[in-house]
């Protein structure tokens, strides 16, 4: 086999805020992905997929409410190892008929995958990730009575619930995971940052959390010992002065310069931060090199000739 | 390894009639069952899981309708993959902490997995079953001038939404499967009937219908060239006579005194017709026994010592 690669999938690039978030629009855009993902393996990477999941399980907190009165809701864990499936299915679907066509008839295995959190993860106990629909104050304090959830102000558009993003400790499915890739196969793990889990009183047992998917594909790649992670958004790539008149895509970066970058508050949390983040503790792990950029460029992205690389030493020195 | 046995679990046994459906409630009616499994596992047979999704699939049918002006509706290979993550990963969870218990280290494995169908299955344009929310019957035409579906009348309740229910023709991710299993695994399968596909313009793609869980796991026991299979419910086995004053608990009946019976009308439609139906199939097609009782001696079930054994020959003679 070729070089290791992670390559975690933006949520919001199989299902695009303009969108309607239909399955058969996630479903067109899942098979044009999986074209890109083809030609990588048909090159001879090794390659283990991911993604995101967010406005998928936004869809599913909507209709949890909706239906909230007749049917019980299902907690976060359940609504991750669902998107994990319907993700999962399509994008093996699609996956495995554009390596056929290339001659390829290597198994594509969508695993439903949990990952430990530590039960002691401040995080935990200090939610601030919205999720789900917005809400007035006044419902929202009539939600948080009713249902104990933690709700919190959102801006303009209102309240909304806020849950836990603990930090990602151990990919609970790796046996699985290391098995069906000793054994030729293309593994898509850890969805939506795997299902969250911790172990109290010497069980495991899924919690309400949502576990940042890129945090998730570093600790994936990690464990794996893989050479790359890439993670493929919606920009071309990193950029200082993002947004502004300044704005300096950054094409090759060591860890430090990338870590110095983040520390002057470069990226926006909830956006960019946590994609730099997950980078930079990738290569600060020992990983050769992290590529953040465009999933309409997987293809280059992965290689490192599109988007953003970072290396962990000074790559001109 | 033992004897292979693939065991299917009802559905309606994970998320019972007068229960709530919530999640805690599956989640302990599982762990409860999948102590009874890791005893089997601990003896020594070598077992391959799957498992209904009725009373699951209804309650995500239900959030659908009452969402649908908010977000879209997923269809139903949808709503079949979503049932398989959640089931899958609680199942596995329990399973592989009852078998550490019993000192035993295999890993569990939860496939989402599809099934093909026939593209042209004569069931694919003739609906008949009932699924999701119950309409009067003014509801169910506004309905059918919106979204195109079928709805037929069921009894008092009112109308109901009627889908193809195509026959199992191949299990998909088969590959995966038998790599899993010849690694040690313990694989979870074919879910819900498993995620319906056909294959059209050398394309396979999801479509809006519900496999028969009991045919489904069938035909991964013949596809896997099981020695056994065993349909978990929650009665304690077959009865000619069921529910009359002559009801007689069938122990051990061969083929075709089986089909007789069943040709005679005694077992219903949408009940114990289909597991009958799959159990003489498996056995017809080579398969050793087929079992069909109770969860709650599941133990005693598949090793053929309570609820219904099926047998090819006469077992007197």
């Amino acid at each position: 086999m070729g070089e290791l690669v992670v390559v975690a999938l933006g949520g919001n690039a199989i299902s695009p805020a303009g969108g309607t978030g239909s399955a058969p629009e996630q479903t067109r855009n899942l098979w044009a992905s999986m074209e890109q993902v083809a030609d990588l393996v048909a090159e001879g990477m090794d390659l283990v997929l991911t993604h995101g999941n967010g406005p998928q399980v936004g869809a599913i907190l909507i209709k949890n409410e909706m239906a909230r009165d007749v049917v019980p809701a299902v907690p976060l864990d359940w609504c991750v190892a669902n998107t994990q499936a319907t993700i999962g299915f399509v994008a093996t679907t699609a996956l495995s008929h554009h390596l056929r066509e290339r001659g390829i008839a290597r198994p594509v295995v969508p695993l439903v995958s949990r990952v430990r959190v530590d039960v002691d993860d401040p995080a935990l106990t200090a939610p601030t990730k919205p999720v789900g629909p917005w809400f007035s104050e006044d419902e929202a304090d009539t939600r948080r009575a009713t249902d104990g959830h933690v709700y919190g102000p959102q801006g303009e558009r209102g309240w909304r619930r806020l849950v836990p993003s603990p930090h990602p400790r151990e990919s609970l499915d790796l046996d699985a995971i290391r098995l069906l890739r000793d054994h030729g196969a293309i593994v898509i793990a850890n969805g939506g940052g795997g299902i969250p889990m911790v172990e109290r009183d010497g069980r495991l047992e899924g919690i309400e959390a949502v576990i940042d998917k890129d945090l998730a594909a570093a600790l994936l790649a990690h464990e794996l010992e893989a050479d790359g992670l890439s993670i493929l958004t919606d920009v071309e790539g990193v950029a200082i002065g993002f947004g502004t008149a300044d704005q300096d895509w950054l094409r090759e970066v060591d860890l430090a310069t990338m870590r110095a970058a983040a520390d002057r508050g470069e990226f926006r949390a909830g956006s960019m931060g946590p994609k730099v983040d997950a980078a930079c503790r990738f290569v600060a792990a020992g990983g050769t090199r992290a590529t953040i950029g465009s999933l309409d460029r997987a293809g280059e992205v992965v290689r490192g000739r599109a988007g953003t690389t970072i290396v962990a030493g000074d790559p001109d020195a």
